[in-house]
């Protein structure tokens, strides 16, 4: 049985979400859910979901990484910390995946350190699942790399290309480079080798995309460094954010409108789910030798269960294989 | 009299947008309005106007630089196109300040190499003026410059503190650097390098700020490079259109919803009003020796008016001359 260990210390509200959502995992998709942290508090969260399924289990970690603490030094001195015990069970292959949502850049480093990188990857990159206006595209890389090289882009390209298809159901993903513009000149120098590499990778590369690329639709695939990929996610949550708030304080600003929107209630709804990053089940960290999904800090109980039954999926449908062959096949090419 | 070059040509439905705008400011800004382009085109444009104000008068230039031409290349080409015309009014002081809503690298390109930069300046950055919750807040670099050194951060800072106090009356301008955490240890060499020499440079600098700071409000001034805020403006642009159309067809979807639309209408033209990018007239290019409005190549007439306001206002409040005096106060510490 496919074995997924959670960081039940993970969430901002942990151990609440991160139980809740092991509880409706192990429930829903049957799966054996490993949840680590702190063996009191989880036994306590745990109480509260009588009859507890049985295949939950708990494996302690006394330590917990704070959200704002330092990626390696932290994985580097909290040893017995329910991150590095995650890392440990991945290498040790006593989880076949592992899943938290703490400290990304902790989690990247546990995993990278532990499990090792795929033979032919030399970084390991955050694969972003977004919704748009046609479905679900993955931008990479999230954040776990700020200074990437032409190489590590081809690679992120061929990994979530990967991903795309295997996961999300896309036929041949169409792979483009975010850039400045779309022709093929732009973009510092570093971007105009990627896009040589990515021409020339065998995957389904469509060129240079702009910023507004994204939400439309008509790509798979985004691929860029970290650095623009963590702006490029967190202004998106800030825009709909700020747009979310104005609407909400504009309708309750009249009666006229108040009433209004009483009545477009479900239109509101609709889009709110259709927009719900939490129906994607959080970030695959791909690259790694290993599946390791990462979820946001403000993880639902149903974001939680969603990022397990992905990371169950990554598992069974082997995208770590695919990835492999992609990679090798267009070496020897 | 205060004398400002407009692009006749600039915009996507030029010269419509454009000559409109002219009018609508000469009547209600009074200044001099130089229309740069097709003198034939403008002369049967300006005919809808009558009577055109006195202070329009019509520079002709034969040739158009196109949105998707080469910028380096165009304007080495096309001498007589309107870009380079409006490069040439500056340096020649024939104007005080420059407007275009065409091809932005091409303007870029000819304001620079005409006007020159002003002393002390390594690299003009281009000042995206975008709403927030709690009004106005500059973007620097918009994607003037997508290779910038730590030096050009710290320049674009500087100008646009100055733009952001003189321009849109913030007292000490808080000014953030976009990074991927607000630790000063994170971000690349370049990053780190920037972080230092703004935090000794005078300015307000408040540390590192992240893409979810773009629409909080919490900060008057992003500097980041060329690369990363044209990712940013564009990604927000599309974020808002994805949001516009589902909210449009959801509201479509059903009588209820429909109906609940209509009574919250002033709602949502007010949250449009504040979202208004047109509102802030255009983009100034900050570094030159001269002042230079950019505009969205949508621009409505609304949009060139506001911007050929912008561009007067950067002339009589002589931000230049701060900038000039800020950075060599600066040097002189």
């Amino acid at each position: 049985m496919i074995k997924i260990a959670l960081d039940a210390m993970g969430s901002d509200n942990a151990p609440f979400s991160d139980v809740e959502g092991a509880v409706l995992a192990a429930r829903e998709y049957g799966y054996e859910i490993i949840l680590v942290g702190n063996e009191d508090l989880i036994k306590k969260e745990l109480d509260k979901y009588k009859p507890v399924p049985s295949n939950i289990s708990i494996h302690h970690a006394s330590e917990v990484i704070g959200m704002h603490e330092q990626p390696v030094l932290s994985v580097r001195r909290k040893k017995d910390s329910s991150i590095v015990a995650l890392g440990n069970l991945a290498k040790e292959k006593k989880a076949d995946a592992i899943v938290s949502a703490g400290n990304t850049g902790a989690m990247v480093c546990s995993a990278t350190l532990k499990c090792r990188l795929l033979p032919g990857i030399e970084r390991a990159g955050i694969g972003i699942v977004m919704p748009t206006m046609k479905g679900p595209m993955v931008m990479i890389d999230g954040g776990a790399n700020i200074d990437a090289k032409p190489s590590h882009l081809l690679q992120y390209g061929i990994m979530a290309s990967a991903y795309s298809e295997y996961i999300l159901g896309r036929k041949s993903p169409r792979v483009g480079l975010l850039n400045v513009g779309e022709e093929e000149s732009k973009g510092t120098g570093s971007l105009k080798e990627a896009y040589g590499l990515l021409e020339s990778s065998g995957i389904n590369f469509i060129g240079n995309v702009e910023g507004r690329d994204f939400f439309i639709g008509d790509c798979d695939v985004i691929v860029c460094d970290g650095l623009v990929g963590n702006v490029a996610l967190k202004v998106t949550e800030s825009v709909a954010y700020a747009f979310g708030e104005l609407l909400k304080r504009e309708l309750k600003s009249n009666l006229l409108s108040a009433i209004g929107a009483i009545l477009a209630k479900n239109s509101f709804r609709s889009i709110k789910r259709r927009m719900d990053y939490t129906e994607y089940g959080g970030a695959p960290l791909l690259g790694i030798d290993g599946v390791c999904i990462i979820g946001h800090g403000s993880s639902t109980p149903k974001a939680i269960k969603n990022a397990i039954r992905v990371a169950g999926e990554e598992v069974v449908k082997n995208v770590n294989q695919h990835i492999v062959e992609a990679i090798s096949g267009r070496k020897g090419q």
